[in-house]
This record gives structure tokens, C-alpha cells and sequence, in this order.
């Protein structure tokens, strides 16, 4: 069968009414007529199905690229490739977006049940599924009072089963040193006593601790989940996220890395989940609405 | 053995010559004392070697702790703990700094031969070695010269070769689609000829691409230092840097991981050398001098 002919005028083709375009939604009818919009007709001349002219002239599919949103373009063709139908250019829950744009997370949150699909420096698409994450953990724990001396940041404990049981902060020696987040949980929670006060550890945290405040509120805001919250650091973020721990010396591998972006770049976003997934976690981004932290879970989707 | 005993004043801690000492390198001897510094004399208490009183009051660990920097003490005890020696609490090739950090990368590439000896919030350290960079790989190719369509930022070629062969850009159907980086180094060596000149693709690229002369600047001297160079959007970088490409279907893995930052906190470079050695690559951050990259590789050491 030979290739469609069309009529370019302005940036639409239109071609004679096609009832296999119109089935495999291709372009929107218009009477006798089907227009096309410059990704489709660049699409179907980049699968030789069509031939487009611009009054006698010939046109070919760099004439037609030259008329699209590059990015809606690579997008829409590779949907196309993979048998996802898009209609006169509608990508439904596919976001087409470029490598070099910057989203802010609470954006993000907001199309959350939507597709980033990122188109690369080589024109390449990747996939990434926005998710709302609302989960809770499983964890608990039977402590008991305590005291700890606050130096510098840190707390200091000789409450051993605080790290070897439940697993809070770290053991050195026949001491355990305790984070300021995990302190200031542990003060607020009525566990530990110390000489320096919450609003002392506040202080401290505000003037020395990158993002303290933020922080803070989604550690907090994780352990009221029944998570069991710790330092994300050896994967660059903030938070590691254990759905329960029953005893340290059977840990299970945590589930989620919590890292605080406002606003994130789509190379960034990329390098969050490529590691995440990596090790097998998935990256949660906290937003804040009124102050209390909501979260953005992001995936790459095989297609 | 009993403990040895020193008196604090200020914040250093003084006690009788101790040969034992002073091979181990602790402290510094003045006469027929040795003064300690608060984080060695810390660092002994912790371990059970030494007690502190203040006239008569007996000082505790958590009193010592008050008198360090935390930073310090953490990373001096770890490096003690693993039998390095620390004269005076010169840490050497050592350099204790906090997770919060943020470094411009053309300091750290200044202390290229030195471990960062990075403090956590739960007060763990990691280490990453900083290591100047100046490889070169040992890629060669046969291009002949051909014509592309630049459109909207991305060059269009029919040359199918240029990517099966030899590996530019992504072939979609029967074209091949370069990047405006392949695209723009191919046009200053003259394979590549088009309707637009390399000013235009300039201009394109310094109006619509997120850091395009410092990024193509890096590419250029890659390929100058013969390496092949892709996109590292998937892996959340800039490039990704091929010793040599014989050809697409034996493709050995790429070596290199390049991220253009001009500052990075202690975070971003701890996720960056664990998602980059979770694929078994480096990372390697371009520093800028005069206009032309250097590059700092940073790995983490495990010690």
C-alpha cells in the first residue's frame, strides 16, 4: 500500500478521511478531512506511512521536526513505538518534559498518578511515575527513661540496649551516641532527660543544622508513621526509612531514602532514583503543606 | 595497669611523662609532662586509660567531649580505632568535616591526595579519597564527512554508520539523532556539515540548555583526550565517559561518571560516589582554570 498524502498549511497536515488513521487515532476529523498536528504527521513520515507537501513541494520529516516541540515529539513517537496511543497529541498521564527542566517537588505532588517522561540530551525518554506515598510502618518499642549529656550536637548515653535493641543512634565503646533528631524525638516522647532543654536543643539545631527545622519535622513525622527513622547519609540522603526493626542484629534492609528537595532538577531526580533503586529503596521527597511534610515517591518505569 | 591521672586547666589535659604515651603519639611532651589535647584526652578516657580530675573533681568523658570540636573527635577516634596515628591531633591526609559541608569542587580539587573524613548525624565517618584527574583514553574513529538537519536543538542525519559504528547519538528508525554536543564537536572538525554554522548552534545552545558552555567545554576536551562521551542522564550526571568504543555491539561499560558542579554539600558527593560506584563507575567533577576543565575524581575508601 502506498503512503497518504497530505497538505501542510501553517503547521497542521490535513489529509483525505482515513478510517485507519481515525482508528489508530491519528489526528482529529474534520468533515472529509483528518488534521494531523506536526507530531503525528512527522511520526507518520518518519514510518513512511505518509507523504507530506507544502502546495507541489515536498516536505520531509526534518521540515516537520522543525515544526514540533522537540520534546513533545520524542515523547510522542516513542509512546507511539511502544503501542501507547496518544490522541492529536493528547499523552494522557505522560508528562513530556526536557532533561534541563527544574520542578518543584510540591509540584510534582500535585501530578502525582502522572508519568514524567524526560527526554535526553540524545533524545532518549525516560520514565518516571509520580506516586503520593501515605504508608506506615510496623515499628515498636518498650523503652525506658533516660539520661543523655548533649555536647556539640550529640547526645551522650550509657543506655546500651538504646542502640543494640532498638537501634538508635550509634555504639562507641560502652557509650552510645545519639543524633540531635533522634534526641529531641526522645526528649519531646518523654524518654529522655538531659540537662539542656528541648527549646536549648531547638537552638542549637536552627543555628548549626542544614535544613534542622525541616528535618526535624519529617524524622518526626516518619517515627509518628511507626517507621524506624535513620541517617541516610551513606546514600546521600537525608533520611533511610526501616518499616520495622525487631532486633538490630536481624535487620532487614530499609525501604524507603528520604531526601529534602524543594525544588529538583530532572538530572537530580534521575540520580535520586537510579541510586535508590540501586539499592533496591524507593526515594521519598517530603513536601510541606501548613508545615506538616506529605510525600512524593518517585519510581523509573521500565516501559 | 591502672589508669594514668591528669589534671585539666583550660582545655587541655597535662600528665606525668609516660613513655607510653609518647611512642603511641599521644599528646605533646613539655618537660617532664605531656599535655594532651581535649580530643585525645577524650579519646583516652573513652578507652579507659586515663582519668581527669579538675583540681580535685573528677571529670568524665562527656565533660572532655563538651571541650572538642565533635567533628574532630569522631573522625580522631575512628582513626585511632583503626590504628592510625594522629601526632597532636594532626589527622595528616585527613580532613574531618561534618555532613552539612559544602565545598566549592575547585577547593576540594586543591587537596587532591587528602581523605575527606565525613561526620554524619549519628556521628559515623566515611571516608572519600580526592584524587586529581588526568587520564586519557584511547578512542579512534573513521568518520567520513556527512550533512545533518539541526531542528530545535537536535541534529537529524541519515549517516546510520555514525551511530552503529561508531556510536553518536540514537538511531530512531532509518536516521540517526546527535546530540547538540556530538553534533556541535563534529561541526568544528568538519565531518559534519549543515545549513546552520557552529555561531547559531552556539547561541541555541547558551539560550535553551542548562549550563551548555561549561558542559560542552567538558565534552570537547574529553573527546580531545580521547574518550567517548554519551549522555549520563540516566545515571543523574552529565556524561558518561567511555574509554574507547570499537564497536556498539561489544560495548564494554562506560568507566566515568561527569557531573558538573561548581559547589557540592557533603551529601550530593556522598550520593554521587555511591551511585557511581553502585554501577562500578568514578565520578569525576570538572573544575574550570582559565576556561579549560581539570577533574577531581572522588571514591570512596573503605578503611
Amino acid at each position: 500500500m502506498g503512503a497518504m498524502k497530505g497538505q501542510l498549511s501553517g503547521d497542521r497536515v490535513t489529509v483525505d478521511f482515513s478510517q485507519r488513521l481515525i482508528t489508530r487515532r491519528f489526528g482529529r476529523r474534520e468533515g472529509d478531512r483528518v488534521v494531523l498536528l506536526p507530531e503525528e504527521a512527522a511520526y507518520l513520515v518518519h514510518k513512511g506511512t505518509l507523504e507530506v507537501y507544502d502546495g507541489k513541494k515536498a516536505v520531509d520529516f526534518n521540515d516537520l521536526f522543525s515544526l514540533c516541540d522537540p520534546v513533545r515529539y520524542f515523547v510522542y513517537a516513542d509512546l507511539r513505538d511502544r503501542g501507547v496511543r496518544a490522541d492529536f497529541g493528547d499523552m494522557g498521564e505522560y508528562l513530556p518534559v526536557s532533561e534541563d527542566d527544574v520542578f518543584e517537588t510540591s509540584d510534582l505532588l500535585r501530578r502525582a498518578g502522572k508519568k514524567l517522561a524526560v527526554v535526553d540530551s540524545e533524545a532518549e525518554v525516560t520514565y518516571f511515575l509520580l506516586e503520593r506515598f501515605d504508608g506506615t510502618g510496623n515499628h515498636s518499642e518498650e523503652l525506658r527513661e533516660f539520661e543523655a549529656r548533649f555536647a556539640n550536637g550529640f547526645f551522650v548515653t550509657d543506655y546500651l540496649e538504646l542502640h543494640r535493641k532498638y537501634f538508635y543512634g550509634v555504639q562507641k565503646g560502652n557509650r552510645v551516641v545519639l543524633s540531635i533528631f533522634e534526641a529531641l524525638y526522645l526528649m519531646e516522647e518523654g524518654f529522655l532527660s538531659s540537662s539542656v532543654d528541648e527549646e536549648k536543643v531547638l537552638s542549637f539545631g536552627r543555628q548549626n543544622v542544614l535544613n534542622f527545622e525541616r528535618r526535624y519535622a519529617v524524622y518526626k513525622d516518619l517515627r509518628e508513621r511507626r517507621f524506624m527513622v535513620k541517617t541516610g547519609f551513606k546514600f546521600g540522603s537525608d533520611f533511610r526509612v526501616y518499616e520495622y526493626v525487631r532486633s538490630v542484629s536481624e535487620l532487614r534492609h530499609s525501604k524507603y531514602l528520604v531526601k529534602l528537595r524543594e525544588a529538583v532538577s530532572m538530572m537530580e531526580l534521575a540520580c535520586d532514583v537510579r541510586l535508590s533503586s540501586a539499592v533496591n529503596k524507593t526515594v521519598l521527597y517530603p513536601v510541606f503543606r501548613d508545615g506538616r511534610p506529605e510525600y512524593l515517591a518517585v519510581r523509573r518505569v521500565k516501559m
